[in-house]
């Protein structure tokens, strides 16, 4: 190795950490928590699928090979981000969220222990204070993620929705209750609160109240999270990078998340 | 600030660096390199526009408030990621790419010096060249900017293509030339090439050659890339999200940069 390559990876490395000195090296502790665009996308059941169009492939009477598409989705299917005017009047439209909310640490929330057998779990206040009670307290600026286990039936639309119909009283899958999202909004700073189903509101919610509560405070949506379950419950960076819609609700998104040095740690504390 | 608070803050500056530090204290020095979607997105004249579609925003008979919108779009519209699939047959299309090769230190080459008078400017080797006797050798796994000085005519349609209407001949706006994209990929190990033109090859190439050189070689393209003049020349971390389109020849994305922490520096080094 040269000492150039030498001491510029050992720069990257003081700066960046060893997450994104190991991303640089082609090692990379670098997790994709996106869903391809494509028509296995679940689609939110009273919109149009996401899909490409007009796409050429081939050779270019110039002689050049050249591939190229447009596309349409709606802004609420796959891996996408909630503005707070989704679901709350005035509030931040897509391109005037600011950055810094897409970002932070991450907050993993396991309750898939619960949904084994009741697809219309709502996740408590209990629920995220018995977290705190092992992990300790939800650091300001974090990305909350709550693991329902639902990511396994990303691939069976009725599974993952509890309907291939566009019924919409017929959706089943976990969210959070109104009363968990008031607590944390009341208690707790975090930047964003992402989930692994298609809605941060239960299925079986009809009022998005939910929605309603983590909007009104400003705090950034996350649904339909791929790979939650290859995150540790901390130790993780997300970076939640949506299309930069004008006057947009939401944005399909790009999410990841970097592995933090793991010989770092990050222990229990104070509450 | 309670003992956890400094506990974590400090934890997260070893890990992720002053940068990041700092986004997350809302003191954030993170740029947004991304063009806002909507009709003011410059457009690939044969293309149909960006545009939101089928919007909703007032209150549901259920009573709650309530935005969304469908989307649709270019793939190499407004700011975005070329796969290597672009130009080239059976390489990388969008969902293939790796995490890694999306993210890496910037390396801001800035020829607007030459473009002031020549509209159809091609960045050669030599001014990559010239780069490196001031900077150091540009390191593997960067993310290299050419900073031409056409953003500043983003909101000119007119004036950032060359032309308004839909005759491609008529494109006039500098981007690299095919000696100059050579000599990166024989010599050089970037991730990305990005631009903040309307593409990587000048608009008067017609055969898109230093495109087809990149894309040989694997290397992703950025173009439309904003805000490159408030970029330092070096010491900067740019992470390039494209929608994760399945098969997609490229997707628009939310770029960024976070800026290093200015007094950890980056001096010249050896060639």
């Amino acid at each position: 190795m040269s000492a150039f390559l030498y001491s510029s990876l050992l720069a990257v490395t003081i700066f960046l950490g060893e997450c994104c000195h190991a991303a640089l090296l082609g090692n990379p502790q670098v997790i994709d928590m996106t869903y391809t665009f494509d028509d296995t996308t679940v689609n939110w059941p009273t919109r149009e699928p996401f899909r490409l169009k007009d796409t050429f492939r081939g050779y270019h009477e110039k002689g050049y090979y050249y591939e190229g598409s447009s596309y349409e989705g709606f802004e609420h299917s796959g891996t996408h981000v909630d503005a707070p005017s989704h679901f709350c009047k005035d509030k931040w439209r897509m391109d005037a969220v600011p950055l810094e909310r897409l970002m932070g640490p991450a907050v993993v929330v396991d309750v898939s222990n619960k949904t084994d057998n009741n697809a219309d779990y709502a996740v408590t206040a209990q629920d995220f204070q018995d977290w705190e009670v092992s992990n300790g307290r939800i650091p300001d600026g974090s990305i909350v993620l709550v693991r329902t286990g639902w990511g396994q039936y990303w691939s069976d639309k009725r599974k993952f929705l509890g309907t291939d119909t566009t019924d919409t009283s017929l959706l089943h899958f976990p969210g959070i209750d109104p009363e968990g999202a008031r607590w944390l909004v009341q208690n707790r700073g975090m930047h964003a609160v992402g989930i692994d189903t298609g809605s941060l509101s239960p299925g079986q919610s009809h009022t998005f109240s939910a929605h309603q509560v983590l909007c009104e405070a400003d705090i950034i949506g996350l649904e339909c999270v791929a790979n939650i379950d290859k995150l540790p419950t901390t130790g993780a960076t997300v970076y939640a990078l949506p299309l930069k819609i004008g006057e947009g609700s939401g944005g399909p998104a790009r999410v990841i998340a970097i592995i933090n040095n793991p010989a770092s740690g990050s222990g229990k504390d104070e509450l």
